[in-house]
């Protein structure tokens, strides 16, 4: 089973939650856009041509309040690609998240995340990391991060089957974000499982109507992600990706999630 | 506490193992160059310059079973860099090792196999994969893998301070291991974690001195982790890349890791 945490008797809105001097730089920085666009909705853009990257991030980039970005399957990438989605980030607000789910130990994912051809901490605002290897992978990952303003979110629970990250694992890995909550901000989680506030809760495996795919991956719907289970952001694939009207499906999430929002905060003690 | 297995009244050599009808040709392929290089000693190349990633292959090829790569830490990675890797691995016989640590759900681990940048199903013959999102991890990267002849390790331990990959982790590790044997060949591990003579272990955090780094990385020596612990390959990053001599210190790992050998097969019920 996993932690189950308390409801508090009152819900802060997100705008609330970025004001608290708790609360690091890069988490303020990601509640506020969301309280200012009206949107929890990350999009995964899981494409491998870089233009088909830059048309999601410039058409959707309004709709959504995280670009999740896995670089490292783009057929044709080059640092021109990575320049353009940060001015895209800024010239629509979002924060850019690559989702690169660091595992190693920390001397290696320092050079993981500063170097190699994709240069992840130059660019992207977001990264996440497993907690397996131990406190050291944040240690590592914060001493290029932190004086970059980046943040890193902890995989304490994923959407896939038989996943291993439950029960004991996931108290470890909220435990290990409040140790390091000076660069980690949050979890990818499906549903909310520290009730700290300054901590952002996002949840991949999400689509309207639940379901899977054939290599283990499990759906639930906006409504059940931040209403029920009480998580911050979707984070919506497939859900956008492969609909015949991009724009409209992520429209149709944002208000999805949204409104799910907005109803947990008037019901808080439901 | 970590699975401990029972030794086994006869220990089977390097050779003997490949020849089993059970061992997939990776493992095969591997354990018989073991056994005719007289080497158990896997390098650990993390350098961030191509040029000195290949004068390593070339100048310890002959003494290596496998060399384990970071390619997504050179700065001036490119495709003949990965190819030339591959001629001397032909060269020097020895099998390459691309330690991605995939770590995401299937329909994503496969893309970051095959594609990007890095194309790595495309030349590494071994690599290795969490198993914290569950079986489709492993469904994943074999849908890439196995038609190339690739085998996976997972890892099932590590060598850093706090590491969560312990005891019923482990253990599912184990199994998920057994249940794609056609796939995973062995783990990344401390010690030997299963009694099947197909499965090879591969340990890292390996120096001729206890010890460990600021980030958190602990080392053991080659005495314990092939003699006690009964692993069967070590994986030395620093101990030898740090040392003035690279090629001395390297024949002094490989002659270590075969010692501790020969001892584990001369008397395996000690």
């Amino acid at each position: 089973g996993s932690p189950t945490v308390k409801k508090p008797r009152t819900e802060l809105s997100y705008g609330a939650r970025a004001d608290l001097a708790e609360t690091p730089p890069v988490a303020a920085r990601l509640l506020r856009l969301m309280e200012e666009k009206r949107s929890n909705l990350c999009v995964s853009a899981d494409v491998t041509a870089s233009a088909e990257l830059l048309q999601l991030a410039e058409a959707l980039g309004p709709l959504i309040c995280v670009l999740k970005t896995h670089v490292d399957i783009l057929q044709d990438f080059s640092p021109s690609v990575t320049d353009a989605l940060g001015q895209l980030a800024l010239k629509h607000r979002f924060l850019i998240f690559e989702d690169r789910k660091f595992a190693d130990i920390g001397n290696t994912v320092k050079q993981q995340y500063e170097g190699g051809q994709y240069r992840i901490s130059s660019w992207s605002h977001i990264i996440n990391a497993h907690a397996v290897p131990g406190p050291g992978v944040v240690k590592g990952l914060s001493a290029v991060g932190r004086p970059l303003d980046r943040g890193c979110l902890l995989i304490a629970q994923m959407s896939s089957v038989g996943s291993l990250a439950t029960g004991d694992y996931t108290e470890s890995v909220v435990r290990m974000a409040e140790e390091y909550s000076d660069f980690v901000f949050g979890f990818i989680c499906g549903g909310k499982i520290s009730s700290k506030p300054q901590f952002v809760h996002m949840t991949p495996g999400v689509q309207m109507h639940p379901g899977g795919d054939d290599l283990g991956q499990q759906y639930s719907t906006p409504c059940e992600v931040i209403g029920r289970k009480g998580s911050d952001v979707i984070i919506v694939g497939r859900g956008i990706l492969a609909a015949s009207d991009r724009l409209k499906a992520a429209e149709d999430y944002r208000k999805a999630g949204w409104e799910a929002y907005l109803n947990r905060l008037s019901s808080p003690c439901e």
